[in-house]
């Protein structure tokens, strides 16, 4: 969790409120022409910029993902272009090429290396990009950048998404105000090590590019990485972070005083994002934060919550608003973590359910109108040691089943 | 699978097609007073046997697995006791109390030791069991037993089955006809290791208690744990196999000629119990026979049909007849196996689907009409080695989802 007592101030803004970044968005009709919906975005800071980013561990990797993993070990990123509508995933030569020609023709509008610009896609997996759709609108898009276009950004990134994902903080470094914001598209498909999910981070510290590269590293894993849907881990999930430097702070370098407080930004910044896409993923109605704590170590309470979080049982009772414990202990116990179940304590909001694995005298009633609610955390108590873990997850309707049952179909149907 | 060159004849009976086994089912109201469900099982051989069993390997077990357990271990079973509508798992020494008493009075009632009685349950977890409505009835029913009572004790395990699973064949020893029969229930849950899955098979067969167990392990390994519904692993699951050498055949003994026959006899009962576990699963509309091949290892090529097999996205599209092999080969590359995307092919009933990691020139309209059918098997060739590895799983409905969304409260709620 991020300390909560260093001063991060909440402001307005997105990717734009950090100085000297600008954004757009344009709709090119990617999926469907006929479509209202933006669907590519660049981001863009107008000053020399460095950045980290961390991409998907799916052995299956989707062209721009290959390319911007390679780009960024050599070149320091200073745009990014991304579209919704096709992953450009198992698209093969082809979609090396056409990931390609999205980096050249932004570089040349923006008069920018093409190594500078990441390029990121989401949306159908094994669909040739309709790169006639999108090539006349990059020159375009690049006229239309602003500092007021993060919305615009946020807004074509989205897939299955309902609604945008921005967030922006502020903190103080010596006296000089430094920002950092973000934007996200999430929705079904979220998991441990980062799934169909894409994430925008730009700040105007003046940081080092190795304390960038380690806070990055360190703010994925306690927000990105905490995150679970449905289980399945994506083609093309990318978090990239931009520094420019442009807020004139003291520089921020790797063990310096302010690292930590940069940290933690950047953390609060991930973890909004990806409670945000958690909270919108497909046809969800419960945020449940699955806290386990107890157990005999950290790598034993990530398993126990991961099986707690990934269960269609569990998942599918919180649906019902069934504070249904026996399936939470039912999965904690095939999880792999050592535990005694009769030494096993579940709290739901902090009412026990179950108390050394059984049954608790908490009545029904009372379980049963917590799970009601939208939000809540569900803790597990293995009693055993020090190791802890929290995963922000969702229930599972019979909506995101049918909601997932033809896209496939719906694109290549005739 | 099973090698369909031996001679494995298709016989009637099910669990009462081996010589010398009788059982019984019976209505105690155990879930519901009101129901008309039978609920209450037994099987006992007439003359005295032994048997092997593997149990869940859940950490979280049911009071009956670990009673069972522990007495397999010291003493050859001779009778099962089984209830449905209450899993009596999460119910501390109350549950203990409760499998025992269940034992004490079958025992009794069948004038055997209670160690030879193995105890089964299955249902809701932790609630107590309503052992006023059981033990009067467990005499009755002991007095009921019958040789045409298979199909009674078939119907008495079932949970959310929609219809009994029963099968039972005859091999030939030496000209001595040796049978095997079994019975099973399962229905959602369905998983790796063995989920709410409760199998009992009894054979005439004059055989080793040695060469049982190893048979059974073996069978198990290559049937039950070889199906995957949802990717939860029960509490409570078990399958046992009783022998009581009724048959007369030349005793079968590890290592002997006859053993690989009996093997392929037992893993056929099993395998075919399994196939209908998952065709029966909760609303399920699809059985999928998920063949991982060209693998580096057997273990990689397990780890990618698992994945695909419980992949949430998979499982949707499948629901919707909707050939989306991207989703595949998505699922392969989390999976942890060993793999180059542009080495993958899949296969769908024999149609390809994707080669070489891309969309394969096979039209839409084809593959669509494979996944329409209510069966079909999806080959993903990772040609990288030798190891292989078979799943039958099944797809996810959204009516899954809606039927598990209130199992508790509807107990629970007043």
């Amino acid at each position: 969790m991020p300390n909560t007592n260093l001063n991060i101030k909440d402001i307005p803004g997105g990717i734009c409120a950090a100085q000297g970044f600008i954004a757009g968005g344009i709709k090119c009709g990617i999926k469907n022409p006929e479509s209202p919906k933006l669907d590519l975005a660049i981001i863009y800071s107008t000053i020399p910029s460095h950045g980290a980013a961390m991409f998907t561990q799916n052995a299956v990797r989707a062209a721009p993902v290959r390319l911007s993993e390679a780009w960024i070990k050599r070149t320091p990123p200073r745009a990014v272009v991304v579209n919704s509508g096709n992953a450009n995933a198992c698209t093969g030569c082809r979609g090396m090429d056409d990931a390609r020609k999205m980096a050249d023709l932004t570089a040349k509008a923006l008069k920018i290396k093409r190594m500078e610009v990441m390029v990121c896609s989401t949306g159908i997996i094994g669909q040739a990009m309709p790169m006639s759709r999108i090539e006349p609108r990059i020159p375009e898009l690049v006229e239309k950048l602003h500092a007021g276009g993060g919305d615009e950004a946020a807004a074509a990134i989205m897939t299955s998404d309902t609604r945008p994902k921005i967030t922006s903080v502020e903190i103080d470094i010596e006296g000089v105000p430094v920002r950092i914001g973000g934007i996200a598209k999430g929705a079904g498909m979220i998991h441990p090590n980062m799934a169909t999910m894409l994430a925008f981070v730009t700040t105007d510290a003046n940081i080092s590019p190795t304390e960038l590269r380690a806070a990055t590293k360190e703010a994925v894993s306690r927000s990105f990485n905490r995150i679970s849907v449905d289980g399945d881990t994506s083609t093309n999930d990318t978090a990239i972070v931009l520094a420019n430097g442009a807020a004139g702070n003291v520089r921020i370098s790797r063990g310096s005083e302010h690292s930590r407080l940069f940290r933690e930004a950047l953390t609060t910044v991930m973890l909004r994002l990806g409670k945000m896409i958690v909270g919108d993923g497909e046809r969800i109605t419960r945020l449940v934060e699955v806290v386990v704590r107890g157990a005999r170590s950290q790598s034993d309470a990530e398993r126990a919550a991961r099986a707690v979080g990934n269960s269609l049982l569990v998942k599918s009772s919180w649906n019902g608003g069934d504070p249904n414990w026996g399936r939470i202990l039912h999965a904690v116990g095939y999880s792999g973590a050592h535990l005694r179940e009769e030494q096993v304590d579940i709290f739901i909001d902090g009412l026990c359910a179950a108390r050394q694995g059984l049954a608790s005298a908490t009545p029904y009633e009372k379980l049963a109108k917590v799970v009601a609610n939208r939000e809540f955390t569900v803790t597990i108590d293995l009693n055993l040691g020090s190791g802890t873990f929290n995963l922000y997850t969702s229930d599972l309707s019979p909506e995101y089943v049918d909601f997932n049952r033809t896209e496939y179909s719906a694109k290549n149907k005739k």
